[in-house]
């Protein structure tokens, strides 16, 4: 029997979340090696020779080292489960495709910034300006999530009426901006709110949740 | 014989290149459907109904209509040629992942700001700060070209030895910055200079770099 592929990172993080989910709904064969992100393991030279960018996750499957936490979740899920990525359905891959890469280049983005500013920021100390870039990054939203609910109001899921793997990407970010005082702008969408719902009721997302709490874990003081 | 694919936008655009590249290397029958970003047609009614989020390239095939550029490329490789993917070869398939990675969430992020206050900041109009800005990129940049040249010291090509998707990715943006002041900063890099050399090589990438002036057109005043 193959060895158990390893995760290197800290369970908190959204990225890691993203390989996480996909490992799950994989049925994958995996343990998680904790880093500690204070303790600056990601800058250390054991990690920079895992990946030269000094971030996390890093999965290692036998000889294979990977890092990019998409890369991550489509190799994981083109060995184990492939129909996540339509894999041999030309249309269904061009729909997981193009809604990956608009959770990375419009949701992400913009949810980032205010994950950032709204619910770490209260605890490391804010900038200046933190309500200026939490409300130009609420308005990059607003104008974002039209565009999803259209979508979602076609099919069920981003790629179809089943869900795939740009479904699962979004998961790690959308936890903890559904954790904000600026939730409300996605319950004001009736799709986009029933296909999170949707999400939130998975095992695989459920097991995931269960390491990322709404803080990071800042008022416990219990921070990777 | 199937119509021709048809791909909205100007030719200048660095996401513009990015899926002609592919489709210029995978021998496509496609037509340009040229679109004037000064005339505001990527806010027309009708290229929203296209992509709601306003941008470009937009590919038509048959009936499938599909946005962002690197969806796009995956799209018309997995189509007519799917060795540029690695399809089939998990690892192989997972070095395209990860470099395609790589060049979305570090390459283009740190080239675009140089590009955009370096070379369109001379004819638009400079904000104030617009040096503070190019020199804050040209240090992500400068972290960044190290583990590309580590990775081009053990292949020729970002995912073996062999050209891939991930190679093509980069061109547009590559294109632009290397027309700066700061081009001096790849040349450093002698197996990143190389790698530069063999994509600018290919006919593929003659063909739609004749269709972008390094000053994306200002200085003629053909602008699309």
């Amino acid at each position: 029997m193959a060895p158990p592929m390893k995760v290197y990172g800290w369970a908190v993080s959204p990225w890691m979340a993203r390989a996480l989910v996909c490992l799950e709904e994989a049925g994958a064969d995996y343990e998680i090696v904790p880093m500690s992100r204070c303790g600056g393991d990601h800058r250390r030279p054991e990690h920079l020779a895992k990946n030269p960018f000094g971030e996390i996750p890093v999965l290692e499957d036998g000889d294979l080292t990977l890092y990019q936490s998409r890369a991550i979740a489509r190799y994981v899920l083109r060995k184990l489960k492939p129909e996540l990525l339509r894999e041999g359905d030309l249309e269904g891959s061009a729909m997981v495709d193009a809604w990956m890469e608009v959770e990375a280049h419009h949701m992400e983005p913009a949810l980032w910034p205010i994950i950032r500013h709204s619910i770490i920021g209260q605890y490391v100390g804010r900038d200046r300006d933190h309500q200026a870039v939490i409300d130009e990054n609420l308005d990059r939203l607003r104008k974002v999530l039209p565009a999803y609910e259209a979508r979602l109001s076609v099919c069920k899921y981003l790629a179809g009426d089943v869900i795939s793997a740009a479904d699962l990407c979004h998961f790690g970010f959308m936890r903890y901006f559904m954790a904000t005082e600026y939730a409300g702008l996605v319950h004001a969408y009736p799709h986009v709110k029933a296909w999170w719902d949707a999400l939130l009721a998975r095992p695989s997302v459920q097991k995931v949740m269960a390491g990322m709490p709404p803080d990071f874990g800042y008022a416990s003081g219990n921070i990777p």
